[in-house]
This record gives C-alpha cells, sequence and structure tokens, in this order.
C-alpha cells in the first residue's frame, strides 16, 4: 500500500469513530455542535490518525487498537486549530478554503467548541478503558496522560504562546526548535506512542518510538516553514535563520534519525516509515 | 467543625496540590503561566474541592483520597471562568475584586490559559493513576470520564452556549433549569462522585450521591440567581419567571430532596449535609 493508501485508510477507519463520538446536529444546542463538527468534516489529511496506527502496527498490534487514541489526538489538534484560528490569535478567515469556524458561527461559539473537543478528546480515552470498553486501564492512562501532557502549557499552549509573543531579537535556532517541539512533534509523539500503548508495546519500544517522531515530528513543521517561505508571509521561522537550503538539510538530517530509530522494528514500521518519509518529503 | 472551618480547611489542602501541579511563573512563558495562576491564587471559597473531600467522607474514606478530583475539578472550574470573562463571551473586566484574566494578560494569552487549565485537569487524574500514584486506575478512569463529561458539550460547555444565545420568546422554567443543570449542576456532581469514587464508594452510593449533588446544585444556582436579583441585572432566570419568594421555595424543596437522599449515609455525610445548606442557605 502507498502512502495515499494508508492514509486514506487511516482517514475511514478515524472518521467513522470522530462521526460517532461528535455530537448530532440535529440536538440543541445545534449551533455548538455544528461549529465542533466544521472543521472536523471535512478535515484534512488525518495525518495525527494514521500515527497512531502506524504506532500499534510498529509493535505488532492490529492498527484499530488505536482507535481512541486516533480520535482524541485529531479531536485535540482539531481544537487548537479552532482556537489559534480565532482574532485574538492568528485571526485567520479561512481554513483548507472554508470559512474558519468563528467566521462560521461567531467568535464565543468558536472558543466553546474548541473546549468542547478539548475535553471531549479525553472522554473518548476515558470511556475506551471502562469496564466494558476494549483497552487495558493502565495502557489507556498512561496514553491519556502522555496526550494530557502534550496538549498543555508544557507542550501545544505552551508552543503557541511562545510563538504569539516571540521577540524577534531574542529568536535563534533553539528557540525555534523549542517551538516545533512543543506545537508539533509533542503531538506526533503522542500519537505514535499512545497507539503503540494501546497496542501493547513494551517501555523501549516506546522511548523508540517516541524519539523517532519527536524528529520526524519537527521535521515536518521544517517542511511546513520551507513550503509557506514566500518574502513576506512570515516573519520567524527557521528558514529566515538559516536559508532554505540548509534547513531542508537539517529536515532531512532529522528524517534519517527518525528511520535509523525504527530499524530495529523491521517491516512492522513500514508504515510509519512510509508517512515520515511523506511528511518531510513535502520539502524536496 | 463549622462550615467555614471545613472550607478552609479544603482551601488548604486543594490549594497546596494546585500549587504543586501549576507550572511556575519562573519559567517560560511566564505569561502563560501566571495566567493560569491568575485567578486560582487567590482563588474562590473552594467550594468544589471541599465537596469532593466531603463525597469521600461520604463512603467513609479519608478525605485526602479525594485530592486528585479536588484539584481537577478546581482547574475545570477556573478554566471556565476565565474563558466566560472573555470579551466575546460575557466580557466582564473583574472577577472577585481584580482584574479578569484577559484584562491583565490579554485576550490570546487568556485563551490559552484556559485551554492549558483543561488539559491539566485530565493530566492530573491521569497522573494521580500511574503505577507509581497513589489511586487505583478504574476509579481514576470512571471519576476521570465523568469530569470529561460533565465539562464538555453535554453539560459544562453546551450550558453555557445555550446561556449565551438564549431566546426569550423560548425560555421557561424546564430550559432554566436544564441550563442550571448542565453550568453548575453536573460538575457539583462530578466532584462529589469523583471524590467518593476514589473513596471506593460502590454503584449504589454513588448514584445516591449524583441525585443529591444534582439536587443541591441546582439549588445553590437558584440562590445565585436570587441574589443576583436587582432590577436590570439579568434578563433571564428563574426569579424573573416566577418571583423571588418561589424561587427561593424552589430551592428549598431541592435542598430537602438532597438532605433525604443523604439521610441513608448518616453522621459520614455530615460534611456534605453542611456544605449543601451553606450552597442554599445563601438564599435565605
Amino acid at each position: 500500500m502507498d502512502v495515499q493508501g494508508y492514509l486514506e485508510e487511516s482517514a475511514r477507519r478515524a472518521d467513522a469513530a470522530l462521526d460517532q463520538r461528535l455530537p448530532s446536529v440535529a440536538t440543541p444546542p445545534r449551533g455548538l455542535h455544528g461549529a465542533m463538527r466544521h472543521l472536523l468534516f471535512p478535515g484534512g489529511k488525518r495525518l495525527r490518525p494514521a500515527l497512531a496506527f502506524a504506532g500499534a502496527e510498529a509493535v505488532g498490534a492490529m492498527p484499530e487498537c488505536a482507535l481512541p487514541v486516533a480520535v482524541a489526538v485529531e479531536l485535540i489538534h482539531t481544537y487548537s486549530l479552532v482556537h489559534d484560528d480565532l482574532p485574538c490569535m492568528d485571526d485567520d478567515d479561512e481554513r483548507r478554503g472554508r470559512p474558519t469556524v468563528h467566521i462560521a458561527y461567531g467568535e464565543a461559539t468558536a472558543v466553546l467548541a474548541g473546549d468542547a473537543l478539548l475535553a471531549l478528546a479525553f472522554e473518548t480515552l476515558a470511556e475506551a478503558a471502562a469496564p466494558a470498553g476494549p483497552v487495558e486501564p493502565m495502557r489507556a492512562l498512561a496514553a491519556l496522560r502522555e496526550l494530557a501532557h502534550a496538549a498543555g502549557a508544557a507542550q501545544l499552549v505552551g508552543g503557541q504562546a511562545d510563538d504569539l509573543d516571540f521577540d524577534p531579537a531574542r529568536v535563534d535556532e533553539a528557540w525555534v526548535d523549542s517551538v516545533h517541539r512543543r506545537k508539533t512533534a509533542a503531538l506526533f509523539a503522542a500519537s505514535v506512542v499512545g497507539g503503540a500503548r494501546l497496542g501493547g508495546g513494551d517501555e523501549g519500544a516506546l522511548s523508540a518510538l517516541r524519539r523517532a517522531a519527536l524528529a520526524f515530528g519537527v521535521a515536518f513543521q521544517i517542511a511546513d516553514d520551507v513550503l509557506d517561505d514566500a518574502p513576506g508571509t512570515q516573519e520567524c521561522s527557521l528558514v529566515s535563520l538559516i536559508g532554505v537550503d540548509a534547513a531542508r538539510a537539517r529536515a532531512q538530517a532529522l528524517l534519517d534519525e527518525a528511520l535509523a530509530l525504527l530499524e530495529p522494528f523491521g517491516g512492522r514500521a513500514d508504515a510509519l516509515r512510509m508517512l515520515a518519509r511523506f511528511a518531510v518529503g513535502r520539502t524536496r
């Protein structure tokens, strides 16, 4: 299977579960429910759910094991986009060619929809580990803890806070790397490791997968910077600090590091390798 | 011990744990960390942590058992206040005699601080049940699931969404009751039941405690409406629909219902009875 096929199959699996988890627009409050669904359907590439499925496969489990993590991580990613687009944050009117949530539903509802998506992510994982649920409780708790940490002040929210009030005089490569790690790579790692946890991976495997995902997560964000590198479109990125060619080389080195970490997993990590190459391939 | 003493002791216990959980303002991003702490220290009455401790006591456990739920529920309550105060929501400049978070730290940081508090609530509960943690995993997962449900679209966020776009023509007693239940009583119930869960209460006890907490939670919100009942200060409340006297009587009937449900718990529910009377006593 090629990477597009893998992404499409992952998206089908994740979308069915997401649709089931999200409250219906036929029940009130309809505005809130519509706003929660607005950016989810149709969604993006569903890369993070695919990473969760590939994480489970890397430890020899069926990809379906990772479904609660795949759903939770897509809910967290979507909540962060809804809040990042707000007028007081990045003030974006459009995303993926459609009006952003606050344009379509108003600012208050967009704030609330983001909040509800975040709470739903944790409810989904906790429910999967309920006595009648499919997941072993200690695995679910560990995945939940790592996802909450990745979503919080230490990672996703902290990275966004730094990014918002960045000081050009203070920006250097270490600063950009730290923002990339927290805003993007931490959630990539929580996706892969969460999937591998639900698949029953041992601590050694989880640790290698975490390092690999952090490496290609940063590379993915550098790729984004390179793609965005039109004059005047950005104030601060690795590209503006070290130039396009050096940024591309950095991304390639991080990909190589990730692939080396995945070597011991053999054929089980084929999907993960494919997704990592896909993420960084966008720079070439 | 009287109710003030119980609240003070609960606050001391919760505050020490909250202070430990919150990131330090000495580490960056300082603005985010300051904003997360702004409304927490000094805090309010810490009624919800007290309810969690009293829930544990009601099933014969030490109040300290409930600490992870007490911390989580105060974080969720605080996040909801930070977001409710935003310009696009209730647009409040002051709370408890101090500037609101968005006035003190800016709107973007207030959104992010609320997000981080919500994620931290779930991280706290998941961490308490880690292999080295003090809490039995299935109890933590059940408490977490109920808290996430209470914080999400079905309850807290949904109630706030209805409250924001209420239609005077559509408002009746059932509508007000539904908003009270979701905006306030659900989190009261998750506090009491979560505390009792960590204390090892059985399903029968948890069910009675949930019904009691929902009843006096609604009564607490009616009490708030009665206290706020100055001409022109509100557009929609039970008081405006049925008058002050009938609202007081409704609150009293709900308190009586809660006390009857707590009867079988005997002396173990003394703290919970005291807190329930305190909440509704404010109407008299």
